[in-house]
């Protein structure tokens, strides 16, 4: 019988079958799941039970980054067929809402998103979903790599908002995973040069290894100081704020030139002060950024031309029976690890 | 013998001569100065001898919003003649720096700005100033309107960093002189209809008194439920925050649509807490402006083409030598005065 | 029993009943018409069968300017309600496609619009809308206002799409009912002055009887000479070519400022030359207009705001009964007529 | 004695010395030359005595592609020392022009720009440039790198205007040395994969040994096939249009997708036929391209980081002894030849 991997409450994951998944509509296709990505918000989830005003207040089947083969068609899918490798958006908007109309289904208030209560996530051997947020990889992408393409797809969102001109000079503080995603979509997405900062070498080590990537460990130079070396005292063109951390976001307008660009990544959990002063001196430009709109074609497709490469940030994959010791694994191993996949049983 | 109005020392105003305007070098324009409006900083000079790092430490003419007369011109300018009556834009740039060649010469480092110490301002007779910062007033603009461009021109990089789309709606939080100029800038610049709050009604009845702006008091209504009454629950397309108020950055996350855009106006003296997860969850465009740049000809054109009529935003009009009296006014009125204008004499 | 307006084909009109509305879905509305007006593009159907690619080969109802009151709502549909006075967007595009994702469903090749074969158009008594393309009208905006929506729509969508900075000078080359619309759009949307330049001048006395517009009667003096002597020989900002003409296209790079922008709205049926060079040596950016997308709330929230006033434009309104010969009027009086209007009865 | 290449008249070539460099003010450098690259202008103005309005009237040096190294500096200038190398922006604008102060200086009427008559080039020993436009080369670019940023810029200039976003795929037609710059910026400034067009396969293979980039021969499958194949029928994101050959430009709508963008970088003699109705059926953006502004900072950085390599696009590199040889190389092997530099002698 199916089995999912269930939140039952905070803390406590089962392996079990849950209610059968729905019907299939004209417009949405059926897909066997091959392989789930673990995310920072999965394994919040289960230790905290909840982020922000979202808690889990019944069973929930976690999972919203996921690879997996189309099984079945509704009846209008015509880009979509039987057989074909796929990677699924995790989000679900309200296709004519005036968010959608406006081509920012992200901001959408009604949007479904995958393991966000009380929606079930993906880890699970098959779901239904809209075909138009299906979308085919090509041969040269495995499995694991479109599993990769949620979690890169926002860093991909932070680069487009970005407006990145070719050969700026970037900085992105803080080097978990959506760090470094935001650094290969910045480096692929027209920048000459990404610097990344942290306090942890071992996650610079695994960034910096990319060409074109340099890293900042700021327990020996402050970032300030690393640009200004770096710029002749001009600043980056764009810092993209991926810690989430009180200092980093204080000091942002010491870290860009005149005219530049702050994209705000990371989430702090509470207000932070921020320098409006700083900014305004420099006349920087803030953007923030809320998931992904329209980033899953073009994410796929600098992975399928080879210009960004993810597989090294793929610290391990387990069988989906194992899925419980890989989630208490990411709950322990966030020094070292990128990220933990789950692979599926083919079935 | 010419006089200036000289801030000795922070609390000291005092009428006298000083040393000759400089030499009249061939980009030059010489201009005989007929009226000076009083900005806010001018007043925070005379009453603190100081904002933020610029310090007055030796006696400095005080003005930067200037209109007059030009009586000589340097040997290569070609678009303005002995006669043209003009307004200047008082902050200089280097024309050949990095952000000069990026057309942001207002964050050029190098900038001397009149009245920023150790810089000299406007009210003296004569100045000298660069043609390339001076720009003729059409025959329908006043020396009085001439003086208005330059705060009226801080509204304007606000509305043209919102990048305004046709029928916005707008909210401007805070309605001193530069909420004001805001709100007249985006209403002229394409808003279909613009909101500003404040806690003063006096002020909210000068700017509540033009046609397309509405006014929130906000002791009788937040500005948020206002907002969302006015746009069914969808929020301002542009929030304009001038009042540099901590509670109005805090909710700022609840005034604006989402993916709409905030611009930062108001300069809070000290970092001061924002939502950043509350911006994000509604993907916003956070813009911050510093005085402006390429903004004196596009002002001029809305005053001279009547869709800007600033002329009602000036509370008084002063004699030069009642020039320490204008001050003492411009200190005490800040509820009832929008804007405080000196003449000067004819010659 | 309900009587429409059929083109049975090129040439021939008739007033009779045509097949019953198609079924209320989940989240359409169902709409008593009451107001509508002749396009070009019905005339156009009218006297010649075609547009391009569009063959009318069956019989087809004309008109997709419309307003009407809301008598069935879905049950899916929440923002409407019976009793609603509304206007309605008459492309239905594929709200999952490629294009509708990202907020461009004007273009989404699926694109079902009202009157263009083989799709029914709206001068018929009732029509089934969907919800997410139907606009509530405030009180104060009347039907007659409400069907001239549409064409306001695409000079809106010209607007946006030049990306209109506050102050621009503009200048509209064609003073058809497009170019009428496109001048006001630009007038509201941040323009200090638009310049609006044809041959006949019936219609520029009607446009140029706005405050904000001066009128250019290129029999007597070239747009080029015009725009020159307007702004010190610097260009339009902005340059709305709405003639479709061969020679304003060619003349383009005459009008519009180093670095400005050209919005092409005109339609020339042929390929006409371009002078590729002359705009190069300007570096201008053009655009093109296509119908409209999110533009409907925005000119709703305009007009309503009083900020643009259709009215004027508004040549003649005849009953349905007569609707046969509103169309031969609008085939004969293009010089003079800007819109003319068919009242539907009050059912 | 200095000598320089000087063209006497169209069609005749002479190594001689001219009057001495100009004076240095306090802005300029004196730089000697080491690098020079030859442009299809300058063979232009070789073979046909004039480009467009610029005609060859009296002796002028040619060469506007230079490296070299600074042998002198003004008394203001910071940012260059003596022993620097560098290469120069060879169009110097009136730096408080109103283009200028927008930052599009290189559409400001007054520029002078080497190799344009009347002004001399740069294929002299020495020349005298304002530091503003004279950049340092990392340790790690070479004089003939040097030299490959002038025309390189221009390809960037394209890539900037183009705004691409991160994973898009473009089509470059035409494969002549700016279309095959355009295609590396286009590839480095954020595209996923850049197709390149032209008849010449010999072109073909040299653009299309980079990793990135796909060619058509357009004598086998015509673009538009090769781009429907490639993109499912959606079409090529961003067009860059390097042939200026008409039946590319008429073909453009057939090429970009809905709402896609289309850059004009090749110049056409006279008009072309443009489909205006084509490209408006798309919505279709279309910028412009006019040489450059504020691109050797970021075209040094990309080809500093090793993102762009442009050594394999210089085909030969002669002595300056031997530079009349070279441009009757030019003249002749357009077909082969991509890049042709002169060494000046070290002195």
């Amino acid at each position: 019988m199916a089995m999912s991997l269930v939140l039952e409450k905070k803390g406590c994951l089962a392996l079990r079958s849950i209610d059968a998944v729905p019907e299939l509509t004209a417009t949405d296709v059926r897909i066997a799941v091959r392989t789930v990505g673990i995310c920072g918000s999965d394994v919040h989830y289960y230790t905290h039970g909840k982020i922000g005003p979202f808690v889990v207040e019944q069973p929930m089947v976690l999972g919203h980054e996921a690879s997996g083969v189309v099984i079945a068609v509704g009846r209008d899918v015509t880009h979509l067929k039987v057989g074909d490798r796929v990677c699924m958006e995790p989000g679900i908007p309200d296709p004519t809402s005036r968010a959608s109309k406006l081509g920012i289904y992200n901001v959408d208030p009604s949007v479904r998103f995958w393991a966000t209560p009380p929606i079930h996530g993906c880890l699970t051997p098959e779901v239904v979903h809209p075909a138009a947020f299906t979308y085919v990889l090509p041969e040269s992408v495995s499995f694991a790599e479109g599993a990769m393409v949620e979690p890169f797809a926002i860093g991909m969102q932070a680069a487009s908002r970005a407006r990145i001109q070719p050969g700026d000079i970037a900085l992105v503080t803080g080097a978990g995973p959506i760090g470094m995603m935001t650094a290969l979509a910045a480096l692929a997405g027209g920048c000459a040069k990404v610097f990344v900062s942290d306090l942890a070498q071992p996650k610079l080590d695994i960034i910096g290894a990319y060409p074109g990537i340099e890293t900042i460990n700021i327990r020996n130079t402050s970032a300030a100081t690393a640009i200004a070396d770096a710029t002749g005292g001009w600043g980056a063109d764009v810092v993209f704020e991926c810690s989430g951390a009180a200092p980093a976001i204080l000091g942002l307008p010491q870290l860009a030139r005149p005219g530049g660009a702050v994209v705000l990544v990371g989430m702090p959990v509470d207000p932070v002060p921020v320098d409006i002063v700083g900014l305004q001196a420099k006349e920087l430009r803030i953007e923030t950024v809320f998931r992904y709109a329209n980033m899953y074609d073009r994410a796929i497709a600098l992975i399928a031309a080879g210009k960004v490469d993810l597989k090294p940030l793929i610290s391990a994959t387990l069988p989906f029976a194992d899925s419980i010791a890989a989630f208490d694994r990411a709950v322990e191993a966030r020094d070292t690890d990128v990220k933990i996949q789950i692979e599926m049983p083919e079935s």
